[in-house]
């Protein structure tokens, strides 16, 4: 294995975790870089697979996969938090792999994500952690409500969560989740949602792209709008934000911290994603060096890339049948496409997005 | 086989044919849309092989595996015009090949390409056919020297090319370029080389980017500059020759213009590309949709995008070593890098190309 500080030659081999569209995206950013790209996933038809150097294909459970294939690349990344932690562990043992462990773990449990920020000194709506239905009533004594009870693991786009109006929802809310480990998260009354994309570099260095307005349906993002309308007193809160968590993870490589705008409260972290992230997708075509790009400079130890966008963009995202309006979206100038090559529409799937420009 | 004016559905398979870096771009570009991008070239390493749904390899003479390939494609297109037509006629029988044959023969041969472009009323240096020794010594009465003396086919990047500086040198030049078919070249003193690189949809619409101004050296494309300097009625003149020649060609797809700007005498055309082309690189960093994407946009049906850069931008070319400043060229944040994947570095290999950015 090459010294960790040693930065990648062009050619060199980076493999990825995980093959969705986020998995996608940046192995055809690697590829414009010049590198080979290896994507493992468990779907040997998966939308990263079709744009690779190499397509590995095992269970995750598949450790000695897992390795044979970090033993062909010259570092290994993940596309999303849900790699479990001891296929990531596996592939450590045959390359460098960042982010990190740290990274993963500290984000993939709901509980140790909010203690984790919280010991930073970054505010978080209420919260605690729930193993029971008695559990549940004592925390929402503490919490309050209204409040939403999450799954500590394995949640996203809103999967693994229900929502309590009063005290009185707890028996149905603790059935909805499956009666599973949990944290209870009091409400923020946020004026509205932004996140910050930053990337980590390996030598430490911070590189934050402009807030992000988020619109939510339905626990899946819709919308991002960016750069967002904010003071430079709000930016600078975000981008201090983004520091610390960045260090406090010794992160390398993109991530997201989605906040909640408090208004005359400042900022509350809702979540960390420790990887690209949907409400980035707007630096693919606003930015000079899009977050896929920037992922795969830090995980190949390149110096970053200029973040400054020279457009403004909407970004919407394509969910289940959205998609069939491909023709019109096509047809409109300001529009640009991207689509993810997943055979097989679904409702709430992500099947691609669309980002409108205009100057800045 | 489908209606050949139906839009491909995303999702559908687009085949390339040849697999450099030309092709390794457009097969990106696919893969942003959605397509799934299916690769035929006899170097199974080829670059574009690495980034590609699927790659075949077989030599260009076997028309079955051509045949084979097209069929799994739902249209099939070139990444360079050196494809022999034979292969391309293979591949017609099994899908809809855009750009179709007729582009391909007319610029296959240097003899075909100047007459069809005088026979649209484009002026072009004073030209002539060349047999042999004896040929070459007539055509040079007539054209002049200084001239250039290039074999009729197969010449790319410089090759197969020998300067006169008088007609003393008939033999030397004849000998140079191996006694092949040829054309004669009178010396056009422009006052600089432009390129005018433009789609033509399958509806028949032109869309042109703006003109670049190119720099060459030893006969390989170094530097182009984008937006070049130009005055209106020398942009519309390109324009209108880039319509005409498209509509010539009965073209779908990108194509490129090669100019010489002989100033009060106005524009001549040097040469045509049937594709993608270098001094179109710049787009890829500066305009919403790049050549790439253009191109794809037309072999698929769909409509061509938004051409208008929000940058100016200087697009230099990595040739062999330069390749080997890449370390300092990824550090600065004006520099967008793009490496090809190539394995091995050669003297005058394309290895990548520099844009860099200003702000328009």
């Amino acid at each position: 294995m090459m010294d960790s500080s040693t930065p990648l030659q062009p050619g060199a081999a980076i493999g990825i975790l995980g093959g969705g569209q986020l998995g996608r995206m940046l192995a055809l950013a690697g590829a414009r870089l010049g590198f080979d790209v290896h994507v493992f996933d468990p779907e040997p038809n998966c939308p990263a697979a079709r744009v690779c150097d190499r397509a590995w294909s095992a269970p995750w459970s598949d450790l000695g996969a897992v390795e044979g294939f970090a033993g062909k690349c010259a570092a290994v990344t993940f596309e999303f938090e849900n790699v479990p932690l001891a296929a990531l562990k596996a592939a450590a043992g045959a390359a460098p792999v960042r982010p990190g462990a740290r990274s993963l773990e500290l984000t993939q449990d709901r509980v140790t994500e909010k203690d984790f920020i919280n010991g930073l000194g970054i505010p978080t709506a209420p919260w605690a952690a729930v193993d029971s239905l008695e559990g549940l009533k004592t925390a929402l004594e503490a919490v309050g409500a209204p409040a939403i009870l999450k799954t500590r693991r394995f949640g996203y786009d809103g999967k693994g969560q229900a929502r309590l109006k009063t005290a009185d929802d707890a028996a149905r809310a603790w059935d909805e989740i499956g009666g599973q480990p949990a944290i209870l998260e009091g409400f923020a009354p946020f004026t509205r949602e932004l996140s910050v994309v930053a990337a980590r570099g390996l030598d430490g260095r911070v590189v934050a792209f402009p807030l992000a307005e988020n619109i939510h349906k339905g626990g899946i993002l819709r919308e991002s709008r960016a750069p967002a309308e904010a003071s430079a007193s709000l930016c600078d809160r975000a981008t201090a934000i983004a520091d610390k968590i960045g260090a406090g993870l010794g992160h390398v490589g993109v991530f997201a911290v989605e906040l909640f705008d408090m208004g005359a409260d400042g900022l509350w972290v809702n979540e960390i994603a420790p990887r690209v992230h949907n409400s980035g997708h707007w630096t693919m075509d606003a930015c000079p060096s899009d977050q896929f790009e920037q992922h795969m400079r830090a995980v190949a130890g390149w110096p970053l890339g200029d973040p400054a966008p020279h457009s403004r963009c909407t970004m919407t995202n394509l969910i289940g049948h959205d998609v069939d309006a491909w023709g019109d979206l096509i047809a409109d100038p300001d529009v640009r496409l991207h689509l993810y090559g997943k055979r097989e529409v679904r409702d709430g799937r992500k099947m691609g997005h669309v980002n409108r420009l205009t100057r800045l």
